[in-house]
């Protein structure tokens, strides 16, 4: 008899459900939501958010998951112990929390959010530092509350939130180690890409609606059913919705057709490892990714490793060509693919390319760990990020609304989030080149639009392990060894130097 | 101390961010969401109308009435009062079912939605029907249990959700008042519509983005606010979202752009209601629009009363030449306004006229008592529906597409909603002769797209009532007397037959 771990199912099931309403309210705000709806979308969130927090700390869930874990687990198949397992964990993140401190955090960051948005337009800096300090202050006051009833640093719990299991102290290691290997390979592909002489230019513009329809054409391609998701506009592009409905959104730029289509496929790598989530463990915590390093993962193997490789490439150059009226060298594979594969040190981090947006994380890892830490105040941030950009991109942003401005997640509350977007690259090479060396013909596959044989491999290996086991433990049944820097090395030193 | 009043304010603070919530996933479920999405759609409302049934049924609130009626009641305002009243009267509502049958309704509900769609398209009733079969019979349990609990008769119960206080008994006598009147006067204002000559067609095709750019125009006349709402498109035009975030949807005919324009009119006074609600009293249920009778006089206000006068449609006449390129005398004030007051007997209750359309809800009246009632069955459906169109409207429907599939309400549960339609066209009459009297510069304020004397009168006299007395004292005080059909008949006569 399993009755405490049964019924413990069907109140997670509630919880994901409710969170899944949520989910589409925030996909709502951020696709299609008139300014004005702003205040009452952050009392409505809240509030979904304290009746989920208040059905988490129940105390009768904290009696179940006893009950459970003493007198049942022998009698759980590894899913359900894993599922078990993952209840705990939540429940141990959620009940760390006071209600109070939740909403306020929940309607604190609606706000700031908001707020943002025209700020960074404005460049207004001074602006949004008191709303970003109440954020702040609220994610210190939750991340010390954790640490303590966690027993690790602060920082480290608001990491556990997004990366189950990854601490600052390990992270750093991998961080320092591509610290000491990315500045000197980044000169050494503009020092061989400038003597390659100039790329030629793609010209425009190029309508939205035709960016748009071949988006659709490649997202298909990849797998991306329009039957169970949508493809939308919004400020700053992201996957949301559910397995059954996922929601992309992005931004199209009339000038450059480039960079959003390869958004969207990026995003198309998130909603194709919702969409392959065991069905059978849907609304269940074993049932969910993983986290966020290996959804980054999934994003990053389609757009960096599949993508932007030159077999894709001499797939979407006729098509691109076609699409926008294109012709001459500069449509063919070899230009496109030098568009696609252009080092440059710039001040962006969503525009950044795959071998400078490590050092873009890098900054924003060491810059949060010191504000959650105390180490550093939102007074020293512009500075400080002026600083870390000279130091590990090699420029300086010229105003904030390009330096600490432009990223939606501390505004947003998504502090310990950043480090994931590395983490994630790192297993996406490391993940490509076990597929690859499984699959030899899934090249030939990206060739000619095929993402059947990769997803394939992806499928049962990533997507349909969801949460049974923790990351390394996935990445090493897939590829033999737990997460590493040296698949995102080699994979780097064969595209831009051999 | 009014301690337990104040505790009820929190809670159904609460019960309303939940509806708001479900609200916007219903709106997106009509509006945006891919079919796919409709399985698990269905799953996260029940459980989100199952949160609020659990957190209205908790012992707790019922000793809180109980509490707050007997001890605090002498010291509250009247609005508090009211309040209290409306928090009893949905508290009674909710309590009288069990949890299982709410949720059961609402999936049944969400799934049968959706097949309607297809199955309306198809023609095929009878693929329908076993799952209308189990809406009706979860809304007949509903209605029992309602019935006996309130010591009404089923059918009443149902109504009263929609439009509280009424009852079939007063209804059917209001009823049968038009039904003696309208048949001879609908003859008269055909035959004299038929001398004078056929109306001058307007051409076309008339492209969507147009129409929507005119109907935009329009509605900001009226006063909608785009920082505070959308105008989207969906099957079935509503008017949706929050008070902050007003949702209308419309459906655009490129043959034919009167009746689409009509329709976002038609919602644009819905959404005028919505946001004339008071602001101090948000998210409590007194701060909520009075019934559906009431909100259906607020969009047939705007609509029948005052964007098909003479007055408006000599200031619609010019926009609508300059914005579909029309010339001549078809694009004049005198044959569009021909257009807008044409009657005629159809199949299509959203497309009939004012005076044809209460005999299309008396109809769905008195089937939909009789299937409640157990007085007739869903085998027997299609062939009632035919005999009673050929009884009320003098035609029949040549199959059941056009027929008894036409419309959402019942595959949607909305059982009993259907006489609000024509409650609220009697209200918009009496009410819109009420303002004429006492702001008699209304009609030239139309006359020049100036709506501001109008809902300068409506906003205190309805809007900002809210829920604060019944719709028959609102309507007392505004009018000077009880719903009644005088109103409506002398201005069907003076814009029909004059």
């Amino acid at each position: 008899m399993t009755a405490a771990y049964t019924e413990l199912e069907r109140r997670f099931r509630r919880l994901s459900l409710l969170g899944e309403a949520a989910g589409i309210l925030q996909w709502d705000m951020a696709a299609v939501m008139p300014d004005g709806g702003a205040g009452i979308r952050g009392e409505q969130l809240a509030e979904l958010k304290v009746v989920g927090h208040e059905a988490i700390v129940d105390p009768r869930i904290a009696d179940l998951l006893d009950k459970a874990e003493r007198d049942e687990s022998a009698a759980l198949d590894p899913w359900r112990r894993a599922n078990l397992h993952e209840m705990r964990r939540a429940w141990r993140h959620a009940s760390a929390l006071p209600g109070d401190l939740v909403a306020a955090l929940s309607r604190t960051v609606s706000e700031c959010e908001m707020r943002w948005r025209g700020a960074r337009a404005a460049n207004d800096y001074k602006g949004l530092q008191p709303l970003m300090q109440r954020v702040l202050d609220l994610t210190i006051e939750a991340a010390r509350i954790k640490g303590q009833r966690f027993n690790v640093d602060p920082y480290d719990a608001l990491i556990d939130e997004y990366e189950p299991g990854a601490d600052a102290a390990r992270i750093a290691a991998i961080f320092d180690d591509l610290a000491a290997f990315l500045p000197g390979f980044i000169e050494r592909v503009l020092v061989r890409q400038a003597a390659a002489g100039p790329i030629a230019p793609l010209g425009g513009p190029f309508p939205a609606a035709r960016q748009r329809a071949l988006a659709e054409t490649l997202m298909r391609a990849i797998g991306f059913d329009f039957d169970h998701g949508r493809l939308d506009t919004s400020h700053h592009p992201f996957c949301g919705g559910v397995p059954e409905d996922v929601r992309i959104t992005t931004r199209w730029d009339e000038k450059d057709f480039t960079r959003g289509l390869m958004g969207v496929l990026h995003e198309t790598g998130h909603a194709m490892y919702e969409r392959g989530l065991p069905a059978d463990w849907r609304l269940q915590p074993v049932g969910a990714a993983r986290g966020m390093a290996l959804h980054e993962s999934q994003s990053l193997l389609v757009e960096m490793q599949a993508c932007r490789s030159r077999e894709f490439v001499s797939y979407l150059a006729p098509l691109a060509a076609q699409a926008f009226g294109g012709t001459g060298a500069a449509w063919g594979v070899d230009n496109l693919h030098r568009h696609y594969t252009r080092v440059a040190r710039g001040l962006i981090r969503v525009d950044a390319d795959e071998t400078t947006y490590p050092c873009h994380i890098i900054l924003r890892f060491r810059l949060e760990r010191a504000l959650i830490g105390g180490d550093m105040t939102l007074d020293d941030l512009p500075a400080a990020w002026n600083a870390g950009m000279k130091e590990l991109v090699g420029i300086v942003p010229p105003d904030d609304k390009d330096g600490c401005l432009q990223d939606i997640h501390w505004p947003g509350g998504a502090w310990g989030y950043f480090p994931t977007y590395t983490l994630g690259a790192l297993a996406a090479a490391q993940l490509f080149e076990a597929a690859v060396r499984a699959v030899p013909g899934i090249p030939a596959g990206l060739a000619r639009g095929d993402f059947a044989p990769l997803m394939a491999w992806l499928r049962p290996n990533v997507h349909a392990k969801a949460s049974s086991g923790t990351t390394d433990e996935i990445l090493a049944a897939a590829t033999g060894k737990p997460l590493g820097t040296d698949s995102f090395k080699r994979h780097l030193e064969r595209r831009y130097l051999a």
